[in-house]
């Protein structure tokens, strides 16, 4: 039974988005699930910051108790469990390619793809429904 | 002094970025500078969110260990320290715009001006400008 959803202690918008993933590992969660293909506990676990496995459980909790992410158990032959965003998780996205523009601007070794912080500032909502169809077709 | 600059331990670029205020009160202390006009430490102490003295002066050492604010003692007849953003705390203004449409969104009692997210969405350039502007005038 995923966790209470708890009541944000103040109503101002960006206090409210981090009362439920002010957290940088809850942001990496979302992260693998929006732009590395990850869709598995073991997939997320093996990301390369070393989540350990009590912080991503509760992450994941925490963000399905929140209607980021959804998780279903795929009924085959093994069964697993399978985590993917939510339409509200997967409207993170221009939050997430903000973060990813400005960190490309200012870390000299960015692993940020070449020429994506320009593609953010100079054609943002054609980048975001590639980004986004490219994530519906993973899911289906 | 300020604390020394730690280094990432990874140069994927949301976790650069996670690395600097991947952590709510980071965030939150930028917001005050950015949107509320604050800039003494006793205005930074005096938010709803209720942070802590300890947490705000460890904090905004980090900010300005990597470049965010800027911290001036002003030497007037009562000599006070001002904190502003750099330009790149500046920068991370696009960010918080989008963190601000997307709790209008989701968050039914939002504090969000009404009309501010549909701005972010089909004006959000000229938002910026205005705000930037609007920032640039209250540090003169």
């Amino acid at each position: 039974m995923p966790k209470r959803r708890p009541q944000p202690s103040s109503h101002c918008p960006i206090h409210f988005a981090l009362d439920i993933f002010g957290d940088a590992w809850s942001l990496l969660v979302v992260r693998d699930l929006m732009f590395k293909g990850k869709s598995s506990y073991g997939e997320l676990l093996a990301s390369d910051e070393r989540i350990s496995t009590n912080i991503l459980a509760e992450r994941l909790e925490r963000l399905e108790a929140h209607g980021i992410i959804r998780k279903d158990v795929i009924h085959t032959a093994a069964a697993r469990t399978r985590y993917t965003l939510t339409p509200k998780g997967a409207e993170l996205m221009p939050m997430l390619l903000e973060i990813i523009a400005w960190s490309a601007r200012y870390d000299a070794k960015t692993a940020a793809p070449r020429g994506f912080a320009r593609r953010v500032r100079t054609d943002r909502d054609a980048l975001v429904r590639e980004l986004t169809a490219q994530l519906h077709e993973r899911e289906t």
